[in-house]
């Protein structure tokens, strides 16, 4: 099965000709080389079921076509295209073939695996309307979005110059993600909306949202509002009940399905300022001894009330949430931080239990709770790797310290997210961020390219028999030294290498793909996304003329 | 003399409670720690002379006071200032003594070193006015940008808790400057403009506008109008000479000399696209062996054609801008380019000169022209180290490959600006842009954090005695991967390094600095600009808590 998957996939990658502003590359496509121009009355017909939030999409689709004003990456622009413009049939219409009544917002957060996102396309170059077929909602949404993306504009022309073409899509993973870390400094509302808004143009589908952590914990928790009322950076640097259920919509509706973490026992400092009975080396000086980064603080395990306190805390937390899957976390928990603090030494003789007892206990307890209100766990490498506990086989891992480290993690028969920092953690390579850090690099250096990310293999460190393990992977953004006013340019359109990755399936070229990812950025850049520039002007015009080789 | 300016400036740096939001740190200082706030009436009044562009630096003074609305950066913000806001004395005004009848914009176009940028400033803690005195309205726009930084507001209060005040203030070296290049990627000139306000706040003087290069030509010179319809990237992309206009008066009347630069005879491909015949080796393959990046050409330094066409060109451009400053370039000559020629082989044997030679003559008509127009020239390091020329002993030498190369362009007798790779580029560490270059670095990694920029010694490579070859210095973005979108991110603060580094001179710690520098970002940030987080706004609001040894 996986052989002929890949065959296909090269296949696609390897032709030249493939339709230039689409990303991720489709897993089947065909198309000529004939002119065809929207109708000045174009129009998207949808015959049968019309779900609300499909109509929601059906109009940001055409709003997308009419005002995107795109020119083609060429010298010369979209005066090249001309006579062939001139020449050109129109397009009168879309026609949607719908099937299934079900919302996007709805299919989007089923389980990993069960949701359907295939469609066909068709853009026939004689007149006739253009088709999109696809079984499911979800699936008509993604071919909408590859729809949005043919479409070149000149004066007062909308066009193609690459008609017929024919398109029959699905991923190749299931799990294509952005993570964002909301914590180390604060991102509102609209800036979140902003890069969910550019996940959905890259047909990502989670929204890993790394939602608090030691420095601040702006998640407003019913029952435990006290924690970001002293713990958030201000009153306005939280997310309310109302905000979290806006967020989450505005992703669902888009195809995206939201996991947050709350990051325990680590990672947690911020909860001491509301609880901090539940904590052990809170503020804890010097404190490089009792964490990765300041200020230390970890949930006090061993403790039977810091059990219960956690496991509410999640809960309550979770049904802020509709997906099925909830990240408890577990990276980096440092074991002085509880060999120091008397009341975890106590309970632990108390109880007579190890520390890896209690934290087996107390990982158990969280993800018991948690599947007692429907929620899938979701967790760091280190509770199989470093700190092995009991999991759930359904549990999903996620591989982040280094990219081989998937290996040791499949052979315990877990599922994986790539998450690892030598390919896509996205705030390398901008130097230490510590007071004092004259001379110092930032820990992942180097900088990780989109070039780095896109020669990503999801299958490099699996065998054969565990790449369905492999749910896909995402990129990700620890904001340290990033907040609202440069969160677009690091993360876009880098973040759209892995996008494409997990959607069109490993054995892609950097090098061929770079044009369609200038095309892609420049399209970013004119629906309002600040996405950097990859080189100059004069290469994006010219491919290939910038490759060291030319 | 210099021993003496050393010790007050290290003085001043090593005093623990210095004005927090003061960016750069004045040369003098001492200050109290009383409350004081602004009257809800609180005005500027300006006694003597009143030039119209002052009279504009008063009114945007009082516009950033009232809307900054920024609050201390201190555990509680602005509440833990509630009781010295309730028994401070208010502030009725600030009273401006005018001696001079010059504008800021003809004092800040002075040549380097007769400018005078003095000021000193008295805020009173007992509610008697405060008083700036300068003999230059350029040292009056000075002390009030100083001024505007000494608030913060706190529901309806605007007040500083650090009263009295007393700066006595001057720059250390007479050169800071910021240098941005527009060829690569272009930058609309309000995006120029923000960077200019910006350069304002933090005292740099000196815009140096890399404005065209070999990928662009968006200059828009009479007599040469076809270089930039051909050579830019589009009709849009392009600065007339009446925004070139408006650039250079919104730069003069914020304090801002600006040197623009047309590169030659290298990095000059784009001007083959209206005169083919002044181009040896254009865009040649490959072209890694022709020029340091794509695409190549050169202007033929030996065909007496190209010799005159260069010093008219360079003439009509260099009466776009008022100030007394236009840099030729000349970094990154490529030999092979003209051994390659056929038509310089043939004008070097005609006219019996050695490429040595030619170059000479070329750069020499270059300056002679320029100085028949009042212009000095400026060059890059290359033209004295790698293919020394006759150039006049005004010239000012830019050090650029690596810091040490200040101490043989010194040696012989230059003025120099430092603006070495090492310490101040901007764009490195984002990675190689070529094409191809899938595991690549950039080509100066690391990146330079502020704190590395903020390490330069301005004097290291240099001895007692030559010292006063020392102008001062400058950041600079190259934009292969930079564009409007990210342009405020990647300058800011950490720009503002060299700025301190250059006005208050060598000495400081960049350890007691960041919070001034998060002081002075969070500011910015209020005022339009997108600046970086350096760290997370736990770490900003925690003076030490985030160094490595805490």
């Amino acid at each position: 099965m996986f052989s002929s998957k890949l065959l296909l996939v090269l296949a696609t990658l390897l032709v030249g000709n493939v339709v230039e502003g689409l990303w991720p590359l489709p897993r089947s496509i065909t198309n000529g080389s004939t002119g065809l121009v929207l109708s000045p009355t174009f129009e998207i017909e949808v015959n049968g079921p019309y779900p609300d939030d499909l109509q929601s999409a059906v109009a940001r689709t055409l709003e997308y076509i009419k005002n995107d004003n795109h020119e083609r990456l060429v010298v010369g622009r979209g005066s090249v295209d001309s006579a062939a413009i001139k020449s050109a049939n129109t397009l009168p219409s879309l026609v949607v073939f719908s099937h299934d009544s079900k919302t996007i917002a709805v299919e989007a957060r089923a389980p990993l695996g069960t949701r359907d996102e295939a469609y066909t396309l068709d853009v026939p170059s004689d007149g006739s309307p253009a088709t999109l077929c696809a079984n499911s909602t979800l699936g008509l949404f993604r071919g909408l979005t590859t729809f949005s993306q043919i479409w070149y504009t000149y004066g007062s022309n909308i066009y193609t110059v690459e008609a017929p073409i024919s398109i029959s899509d699905s991923p190749a993973f299931p799990y294509r993600g952005f993570m964002l870390d909301t914590a180390r400094n604060y991102f509102p509302v609209d800036v979140i909306k902003r890069q969910l808004e550019a996940m959905s143009w890259v047909k990502q589908n989670v929204f890993h949202w790394h939602i608090v952590d030691s420095q601040s914990f702006p998640l407003v928790i019913p029952g435990y509002e006290t924690i970001s009322s002293n713990g958030a950076y201000s009153t306005d640097e939280i997310y309310t009940p109302s905000q979290i259920a806006d967020v989450v919509s505005f992703a669902n509706e888009r195809g995206i399905d939201v996991i947050p973490e709350i990051d325990t026992p680590g990672h947690t400092s911020a909860i001491s300022t509301a609880f901090p009975q539940h904590m052990a080396c809170p503020d804890a000086s010097p404190w490089a001894l009792y964490a990765n980064e300041p200020p230390s603080g970890q949930l006090r395990i061993a403790s039977p009330e810091t059990v219960n306190f956690t496991a509410n805390l999640l809960v309550n937390a979770a049904n802020l949430f509709s997906g099925s899957y909830f990240s408890t976390g577990g990276d980096e928990i440092n074991t002085k931080c509880y060999s120091d603090d008397p009341e975890t030494q106590s309970a632990l003789n108390a109880s007579g239990k190890t520390f890896a007892q209690a934290l087996d206990d107390f990982i158990q307890a969280e993800h018991k709770a948690l599947r007692n209100v429907g929620k899938t766990a979701v967790v760091w490498q280190e509770l199989v790797l470093t700190f092995p506990v009991t999991l759930a086989n359904d549990t999903i891992i996620m591989v982040w310290i280094t990219s081989s480290d998937a290996a040791s993690v499949v052979e315990k028969g877990f599922r994986i997210v790539h998450a690892p920092s030598d390919y896509f953690y996205l705030d390398c390579g901008a130097g230490a961020w510590l007071g004092n850090a004259t001379a110092g690099n930032s820990w992942c250096d180097p900088f990780k390219t989109w070039q780095k990310a896109y020669s990503f293999d999801p299958y490099a460190n699996v065998t054969e028999s565990q790449r369905d393990l492999v749910l896909g992977g995402q990129q990700a953004l620890w904001t340290e030294q990033s907040s609202p006013n440069n969160v677009d340019s690091i993360v876009w359109p880098r973040a759209a290498a892995s996008a494409e990755v997990f959607w069109s399936g490993p054995g892609g070229n950097g090098q061929t793909a770079l044009p369609r990812l200038h095309d892609h950025a420049y399209r970013m850049i004119g629906r309002g996304i600040k996405a950097i520039a990859l080189q100059p002007q004069w290469c994006a015009l010219r491919p290939g003329k910038c490759d060291l080789t030319a």
